[in-house]
């Protein structure tokens, strides 16, 4: 399963291999000569003769030999036809450079299914098509027309844009920033991102994962691989194609407020992969991740040779929500001993403006040494005395002396600290534009720690009456119903392990009044319809009936009205409930992605909720852990925990209503949508109820 | 008041001169000789004949001229006979670049004083000390120690770190970013930041004043003038040094919720001021303000060679709250006409990859035809066939042809593409590292546009009763008292047309039944103190009290509980209160700045208001176009304006209410911080009532 054919052949053979400069053909020929390939690399162009001094042949039969990989940069009709030859020959990895497939239309993703087709058959790894290539540049192969071959670094990158990953390399040469390999995966047809990404994380050169996608194929096993990978090797992916599009028919809040960019966060958050806002971005945490350790803690100390940057940093950071170091006393005293007495011995250590190396070395290393600092932040500007060459030298020295904390630079300027930047680069010091990029850095490591050191995820499972569920589900499924009415989402609920309120349905006024005399005053009234979704917007919810009067009173006024305001609904009565005891209303929903399946919510309840919009949402199955977190997320939390001397609610059993939902929606993938709101919690020691609640389902 | 003396000297004295090589009097001197400095320049030093084949001068008064401008860099103790022997002369412009003055204690602070003592006598104006000089490149004037002069340009700057100018001075050269003026303040000691910016408001060759600050010296003379400079020259700034101290031992929710950076936030939108988080961010807006028109609408056009940067525009373009353009069926038609049967002619119009600059250019001329489009980012990834330096020719004299649109261009990859963007940047199209920064600085612009076209400010002025307010504040500050009690409270407010509750104070149990019976039930009991400023946290309110038991007993339970609670506490009674129908609880508050003055704020109110934190800031005195503003930039707003069928309430009278409070905060600087917390307010045709409130003075 891996991909070892295309990152370390010990031959290449290039079908539409061409002599004519600017040709693709030419373009990957040529990068594969110049980079300095060891093994063998066959042309086959059927008119030429030699091309740049390698003897052509007119196919692959003729080589005499099987090639380790082939790459492919012929016409897409002629393609199927070298996908049989490679079958034949017993070739493993083939690259298909050439676009014209299912990207499109209808024909060309026929013979994209072709191609596929003979590769399962043959057992043939596929790359491409309408991609850029392979990169690998420690084994000197460069299969792409992407451009030179670049340094060897620790990053690796997949890219779903060719032409994105051309411009990455031409950037990333200029700045002297090295890969292990790069692999553009085009029309995926064969090779996906889960293929590369496992790829990668197997790849012993490789430190850091890094790629741009435009969609992923399959979900679960997405999150699942990631979540893995991540342990091991940061994983740091810029995602586009965000553009909300769905979301909008949603009939549950949870639906509603779940925006297209929601199922991705949770993803990433889940799986621990570290989401960047651009590619400039995406290098500048690659760097740091690649080259440097992960910091223990939050505490960042800063170096700086003028005020104004260190000002800047420190704004960072507290932005950031990192901390700002307090150096330790023995640690100002070492520096009060050797720098002059204008320097600002505290953080940010100001060496001054005419600081040389040796004031930074020393910093530095009392910096590093210091037990209170987890981080350190190096910045310089190019000032009269300011040496920055060896500045970075004493730099690099440093840190590598002392291994366990990260160190980052942020020389800023252009031509006069040019040289140091490559020497920073070449010794593995991350090198930042701005003080702001270098501390969002320091934020992503310090977020990545958290998440490497999150508590092992145990999924709690409680008794419940799966049956009962399946059997309603079952039946509204042949009936062709989505949604699912009160009385029977109340079956759900309970057989989940959730109280819900006592009550019956009334038809007639006196039967209301009847009812509510047997449950105890005071009573709400609920029109009952299949048709009426949000009961309150319509004027069917009445709260706090005190005795027969009222409920009758509020029953006709009710059937009256919202048959007025309704007339072609079916309103099949009203459903007289007890009223829950006073307490704070939230509510815990779930809206199914389809790529990703259910997605937990959690906020504020009743008719605030899409107001104020204070919800968190979270990848299903929950953990203790994760339920509590997605309560911690919200604003709504400081108000259950109690402010302003009114008592607190049961954090505990509110996480358990999380969780025991969470398993519901697990269990039961028909379940597509789902409200409970609102679920009205007391104070400790009570039982929240399940007031109301939305269940859609349909067919899987 | 101008800086001209400074800017276009005929003549400069350089006092410090050196011939040392790396001396920054030796740096200076060479500086303006290598800039082409037209008119003549005198070095100062009496060790040496001559430097750089310049006659040197023992001192200013041997040169037996007077120069136009002074540069200083003798150690500061030596300054203040430099500056006598200037104001002797008739020299009227002198830059102090020593340090070692204010900046380094008590001794230095009082050579400063010397300093700027004899320059007022005289009339001299001085920048410094302890900066890095002044740079005019029209005028080839580069004195200064930040690097070589750049080219000349349409962005003035003006900064407080003189290290932070060179390292700008450094990028900006390397990049080929040119300045009209460039002057670095230093110690502030005589010209600050109003003068520079003042003075590059009426510099012809300034289009953007950009700036790098971290404090302000005269708050309200700055928001006046930036407000006036934005309406003709965009003014961007980094305004360093937002770490928070202050506000923690605010008493009321205003000044607890006003962070260090709001007072700044509310100054920057009032004046026009566009904020940058980085120096690499304000650089790419000052590129786009200084050389392209601003957009006259929301809706971007995106021209590109390749799927995955577009796919990164758009994401940017919604993220950003801008319009993806729809392009006309006009442009669309023009478009298929010329462009491949592959070509995406809807928005992002993808030219494809092999595109070479004729593709773009009939691309984004029509774009930039059609009326639905306000801006286009033509967006360039370098491939096989890609034509770099044509497309950038191309771009250019398409966007020279039609002016009145804004064009930005994100060429990605370096060596590729070099060429290029140096044609882009002579030809005044702004260039971007990414799309997504081109998209940040699209709505900077679009922002800005927004700001421009703001209604004209007209402060409304309601009858009040200055006088009461005048006496009750004065009697507080007679008597030391910083709080200002309930019924003190209550006249204010209706000093100031606000709606108060009825009630009374209560020193017995009886007298509170009489009052309320008086009054009319229910009724509010309050616990009556001057020492106890949030009276629910220690059980000191109780409502909806509905008969005159449960007065009496409310009465005696908490003048027994409160006294318990807080034994030390002078309890003067307990107010009764008449209950304020159902409502909405809002707060309307004042924070007063101390650079700023009074800032405004409105939110959600009762309990919730520090949980949630949905409030706004604004800078008083508010119109009545801000009031509202105030209002719609919270998501309570929405609750005001009904949800689910609930009531809307007046959103004028609570706008009225911000106006009322802004005038009392306005006219009594005494008050230093005030909340009227709840503000009830009710349906519309009712009037709010301000329920409770907290008034805090100090004499000014």
């Amino acid at each position: 399963m891996g991909l070892e054919g295309f990152f370390n052949p010990k031959s290449v053979a290039i079908v539409g291999a061409s002599h004519k400069k600017g040709k693709v053909g030419h373009e990957i020929l040529t990068n594969m000569i110049k980079s300095g390939f060891a093994g063998q690399i066959f042309p086959i162009n059927n008119k030429a003769e030699a091309i740049e001094g390698l003897k052509c042949y007119p196919d692959l039969k003729s080589i005499g030999k099987v090639p380790e990989l082939v790459v492919v940069v012929i016409p897409a009709p002629a393609v199927p036809a070298v996908m049989q030859d490679c079958a034949k020959m017993g070739v493993k990895s083939v690259i298909i450079i050439t676009a014209g497939f299912k990207e499109v239309g209808k024909e060309g993703a026929e013979i994209e299914r072709q191609v596929v087709r003979i590769a399962k058959q043959a057992g043939i790894r596929v790359i491409g098509p309408n991609c850029l290539g392979v990169i690998a540049p420690a084994n000197r192969v460069n299969a792409s027309f992407g451009g030179e071959l670049p340094k060897t670094g620790a990053i690796g990158y997949i890219s779903q844009s060719g032409a994105l990953l051309a411009a990455i390399l031409d950037m990333a040469n200029a700045n002297g920033i090295g890969f292990s390999k790069l692999v553009s995966i085009g029309n995926k047809a064969d090779v996906d991102e889960l293929d590369v990404i496992r790829a990668l994380a197997e790849d012993k050169e490789t430190k850091v994962i890094a790629g741009y996608l435009e969609s992923i194929n399959n979900g679960n096993a997405f999150v699942r691989l990631a979540e893995q990978i991540s342990t091991d090797k940061p994983l740091l992916l810029v995602k586009a194609g965000v553009t909300s599009a769905g979301a909008k028919a949603a009939s549950s809040h949870t639906g509603s407020l779940a925006g297209s960019e929601t199922a991705y966060e949770c993803v990433f958050e889940r799986a621990g992969i570290i989401r960047c806002t651009s590619i400039q971005q995406q290098f500048d945490f690659a760097q740091a991740f690649a080259y440097q350790p992960v910091p223990s803690g939050p505490n960042v100390a800063v170096i700086t040779n003028a005020g104004g940057p260190g000002i800047m940093a420190a704004d960072a950071i507290e932005q950031q929500g990192l901390t700002f170091a307090k150096l330790s006393d023995e640690t100002v005293k070492k520096l009060a001993a050797k720098l002059p007495p204008a320097a600002n011995l505290y953080n940010p250590v100001d060496v001054l403006g005419d600081a040389l190396a040796d004031r930074y070395e020393l910093a530095l290393g009392a910096a590093l040494d210091d037990p209170k600092v987890d981080i350190v932040l190096v910045l310089l500007t190019p000032q009269a005395m300011t040496e920055a060459v060896p500045t970075a030298q004493a730099i690099v020295k440093i840190a590598h002396q002392k291994r366990d904390k990260p160190v980052l630079a942020c020389f800023l300027g252009a031509t006069k600290i040019q040289d140091a930047i490559r020497i920073l680069r070449e010794g593995g010091i991350p090198q930042y534009e701005s003080p702001e990029s270098a501390v969002a850095t320091i934020k992503a490591m310090h977020d990545h720690v958290r998440w490497l050191r999150r508590p092992k995820r145990i999924v709690k499972m409680f008794p419940v009456n799966r049956r009962k569920v399946e059997a309603i589900i079952e039946r509204h499924l042949r009936q062709q119903m989505r949604e699912i009415g009160e009385a029977d989402s109340k079956e759900i609920l309970e057989a989940y392990g959730f109280l819900t309120p006592r009550g019956s349905i009334a038809t007639t006024a006196e039967q209301a009044a009847n009812i509510a005399g047997q449950i105890g005053y005071p009573v709400v009234l609920k029109i009952w319809s299949p048709d009426i979704i949000h009961k309150s917007d319509v004027g069917g919810v009445k709260l706090g009936l005190r005795n027969d009067h009222e409920v009758m009173d509020a029953f006709d006024l009710m059937m009256y009205r919202v048959a007025k305001k309704m007339p072609d609904t079916e309103i099949l009565g009203v459903l007289v409930q007890e009223m829950c005891k006073k307490g704070r209303e939230v509510i815990l929903g779930m809206h199914r992605d389809p790529h990703f399946g259910p997605l937990m919510m959690f906020g504020m309840g009743g008719i605030m909720v899409e107001v104020l919009k204070d919800v968190s949402f979270y990848l299903a199955p929950l953990t203790e852990e994760e339920a509590k977190q997605m309560l911690m997320a919200t604003r709504t939390y400081q108000i259950l925990k109690g402010v302003r001397g009114q008592e607190s609610v049961d954090i505990e059993v509110i996480a358990e209503g999380l969780q025991r939902l969470s398993q519901l929606v697990t269990e039961f993938p028909e379940i597509k949508e789902m409200d409970i709101n609102p679920y009205m919690v007391g104070p400790e020691g009570t039982i929240p109820i399940a007031v109301d609640a939305r269940i859609s389902v349909e067919r899987v």
